[in-house]
């Protein structure tokens, strides 16, 4: 726990700030690796579900991403924006732990299990400063 | 080069859309990659110099992408949005290539150096659809 705010009921993964905030934006951004360090990022829509981060997408089964996590097993998300630019005032949610594919109906997902969370902006008393960033291991 | 429109000039990385749309952003996400292949995405203020893209921040001697990119020399990197959500518009410009920290003034920045570019939604005659991405290698 962060002391700057943003209380995580019981064993919960996300602060009710970060969990509105999350629903609110519609774009993540999902890093992930293959075996040899090679880094991909893509944006995703996404989905909360039970405390992890799910991501789906057409043809997902095809892409990078998908091929990084069946062969690695983590990855990395964040969602964020600017709230304003004068004062300059970002804000974001960032997880990074294991991922593993799901196969879902006829497609598959990417699911997500935060592991560790950072986030910005968000929480009630969070300093409203360039690189205040709480941290948390769930 | 795609065959959906947008010209490269000459060696040039970007088309011209590409670069006035990059130009147009505050943030971009970087992905980069631990040595084990554990990821990392951050987002971050950039620009362009002479093709490359250069990232800043406060402290970033301290950051993972930092450490991640001094030990295995990659990062990937996007910047993306939606230019509508009715229709669903998404546009953006993904790079993929060597990374390397470069010390500059009292600080440091990471330079990647675009080997393969991604764009959807931008250049000329690019077809609107969700998951149509032009790929080229630089």
């Amino acid at each position: 726990m962060g002391t700057t705010g943003g209380e995580v009921a019981g064993d919960m993964v996300f602060t009710a700030a970060e969990r509105e905030y999350l629903l609110s934006q519609r774009l993540g951004r999902i890093a992930t690796a293959a075996a040899d360090a090679t880094p991909d990022v893509a944006p995703v829509g996404f989905r909360i579900e039970d405390d992890t981060i799910v991501v789906g997408g057409i043809d997902i089964t095809r892409t990078v991403k998908y091929r990084n996590v069946l062969a690695t097993g983590k990855a990395a998300f964040v969602v964020d924006d600017l709230e304003s630019v004068e004062p300059w005032r970002p804000r974001g949610v960032k997880v990074r732990g294991p991922a593993r594919v799901v196969e879902h109906q006829e497609s598959a997902v990417i699911v997500i299990e935060p592991a560790t969370v950072w986030s910005w902006g968000l929480n009630e008393g969070a300093p409203k400063r360039f690189h205040t960033v709480e941290k948390r291991d769930v």
